[in-house]
């Protein structure tokens, strides 16, 4: 079945954003054995955008459309291509009312044109939006099917994920599906990883084995060809096994999840509570975590003790440890040590893990950027220090110190 | 001048790789006021590609073409459009050069594939490669200008910065540069914003003005042409100031910068601090703020009250007002106030922010999703409270709730 996805927004072709969501829908149909011929983008006009469908309708079995249905004059993707198929817009009576109800329930009055969210292209199936307004329609037009989603990823994403998936799993009739797995890795770099497994990366037939990275975790996808789960499985084992057994210290999971998820699962399976104390990550291990659904079960809280009078006034760090000539200072094992003992006294959680670094862009107390301690207290037991060394901008040396900080945990959690 | 972007690969209808090229180019286009009508992927197949150069070639005067310029089997791209302009490929001296001595250099055999990175098309400006192998190309066929450049970022961009640009200044004869400005907004949503000015963008015609959203605030972009940023500043002044009437209260930048930092800068320049207590947000403020290099100097740290425990061991609120029958709550606004007053007394600093709410995906307390409480404290002031219904999933509220908090701040701040 062949593909192309047609992007619409003149913010893509003025280079404002990139088409981030081009490679999300090819990635996916890729793994549904969908593949793409063509990736298009075209702007905010209506001659422009009809040439298009014309185009797309005429070479591809399937046209993925993004962008284009919100409520503004510059919204044009489905009235183009109604008018290309020639059918009307109707409305979707279950979309307008949550249109209308989120807007009754924040008290402000709606404006008429956001109506134009809940319109579909009549005869088309919805596609239900559970992060946004806009409700996205897939319909079949001489042959052609047709998938129209919102531009925001946040909205896009999951809608494809959930709805236009299985809607085009259903008017498939051929392909052989890819079937795939992610192996998700932390507390070692891609190219370590890359060079453990290279005589099996070399040797790669099928399944194939492609890494990469993120900031501070990285991910391999085994691939295979396979007509049901079970015989995926069966095909990626020895593959898989031999993966498991050289990375064992540094797999944490065997589907696409952040090791925060992996560590509050630990966490709640144990019943043991974790509080964080953060001065260079700047709340963000806090914010990992709580971006987590049912976190409140296992994490507390915790002090983001960004200057040292919070240091000293909330965690009790003796201003002589923080400053002053010859202190150790505030980036320092010892202040790591302090903060974490402190606070798991403060708070009475179980583990506590302290953060204090230089994320930069300029050295801090004499010490370059990135140079990180990260603490670790837990009841009955001596306080680790572990000492990184990160690369990479501000952000980066935020991230991978809080990813650092939760492989640690995971690492004491796994054989806890 | 009109031009189409053509990305050739199939790791890009793979999903493999964004394609940031686009970006890249559209951006750079944009600026020498040369106007983006596509941007087309194709993969490494002959005749879809001809196809594409066919069409591209139909409807573009610049047609800027990136990768398949490697060594490679699959590298197509030279091959192909030499067929198209019905020319040869012919041998480009100093690129042979540069690579014969690359492979001496480094002792090791050349595969004689390499030479195809030095091929040009028959009549062809080469365009320098200073950070890879392949050479460029610039041409103009039947009045299409073609630019070939290859595909890996680090050798296209500078390739595209350095060579392609002045050689499409030389060839442009009529193009007059955008000028763009971006008015940032808080406070405010997308349709509201545009409803306010719906006169202003309906009658639009010079300068364009284009709303767009982010999560938890909205962006305008007014462009014009203009020869020199005095001109374009003349020719948008009228729109602007227009547009700042009446937005006023949600105007708080006139570039494209988050409204922390706008907060932050505005705290350095009154000798102002701040700390935050977040439940329902998680630490994502305190993490928003300390993204910002400098952020050390106003942004004392904050507390991450996530548990009820904390709210009530680190600031004091009292546990019959977080739980049991009748009590208010954690959310709600007797625990805003009384987590904001109990922070500044805590830290000592001039402003705190509090933040408490249902993040989702359940409610909490019989409360719904997205209901969050600001407090906002500060000396010698009566405590504020804002209540706010936000609409999107967990990470949505969180973000909408820290960017309302910073916006509260904002307004504050402005005036103070």
């Amino acid at each position: 079945m062949k593909a192309e996805i047609v992007a619409v927004g003149t913010e893509l072709l003025l280079g404002q954003i990139v088409n981030t969501n081009a490679q999300f829908i090819s990635k996916e149909c890729a793994a549904i054995g969908v593949d793409m011929y063509f990736q298009t983008v075209v702007g905010d006009n209506e001659q422009r955008l009809l040439d298009t469908f014309r185009l797309a309708a005429s070479r591809a079995d399937v046209v993925i459309c993004t962008g284009g249905l919100g409520p503004t004059q510059d919204d044009l993707t489905k009235d183009v291509l109604a008018a290309f198929v020639g059918r009307e817009l109707v409305l979707h009576e279950p979309s307008m009312k949550t249109i209308t109800e989120l807007f009754e329930s924040r008290g402000i009055h709606m404006v008429e044109s956001n109506r134009r969210q809940a319109l579909m292209i009549e005869g088309s199936d919805p596609l239900h939006n559970e992060t946004g307004l806009a409700v996205g329609n897939a319909f079949t037009y001489e042959g052609t099917h047709f998938i129209l989603l919102p531009g925001p990823p946040k909205e896009m994403k999951p809608m494809f994920t959930k709805y236009a998936v299985p809607w085009l799993q259903a008017v498939m009739t051929d392909a052989v599906p890819l079937y795939s797995k992610m192996l998700k890795f932390a507390g070692i770099g891609e190219s370590n990883l890359e060079h453990q497994l290279l005589d099996l990366i070399e040797a790669q037939t099928d399944p194939t084995i492609a890494p990469y990275a993120k900031e501070g975790e990285v991910t391999i996808r085994l691939t295979t060809r396979a007509q049901s789960q079970e015989e995926g499985e069966k095909r990626l084992f020895p593959t898989e096994q031999a993966i498991r057994v050289r990375l064992a210290d540094h797999l944490y999971a065997d589907q696409d999840v952040p090791i925060e998820n992996v560590v509050l699962q630990l966490l709640e399976q144990k019943q043991l509570t974790l509080s964080v104390a953060e001065s260079c990550s700047g709340g963000l291990l806090s914010d990992l975590l709580t971006d987590v659904p049912g976190s409140s079960k296992s994490f507390l809280g915790g002090i983001v003790c960004y200057s040292n009078a919070l240091k000293h006034k909330l965690l009790g760090v003796p201003m002589e440890i923080l400053e002053g000539d010859g202190a150790p200072g505030a980036v320092s094992s010892e202040t790591a040590v302090l903060l974490a003992e402190n606070l798991i006294a403060t708070t009475g959680s179980d583990f506590g893990i302290s953060i204090t670094g230089v994320a930069g862009p300029s050295p801090s107390e004499g010490k370059p950027v990135g140079l990180v301690y990260v603490g670790f207290a837990q009841r009955n037991a001596e306080t680790a220090v572990f000492t990184l060394q990160l690369s990479g901008n501000r952000e980066s040396v935020k991230h991978r110190a809080a990813k650092s900080a939760l492989y640690q945990l995971w690492k004491q959690l796994k054989d806890h």
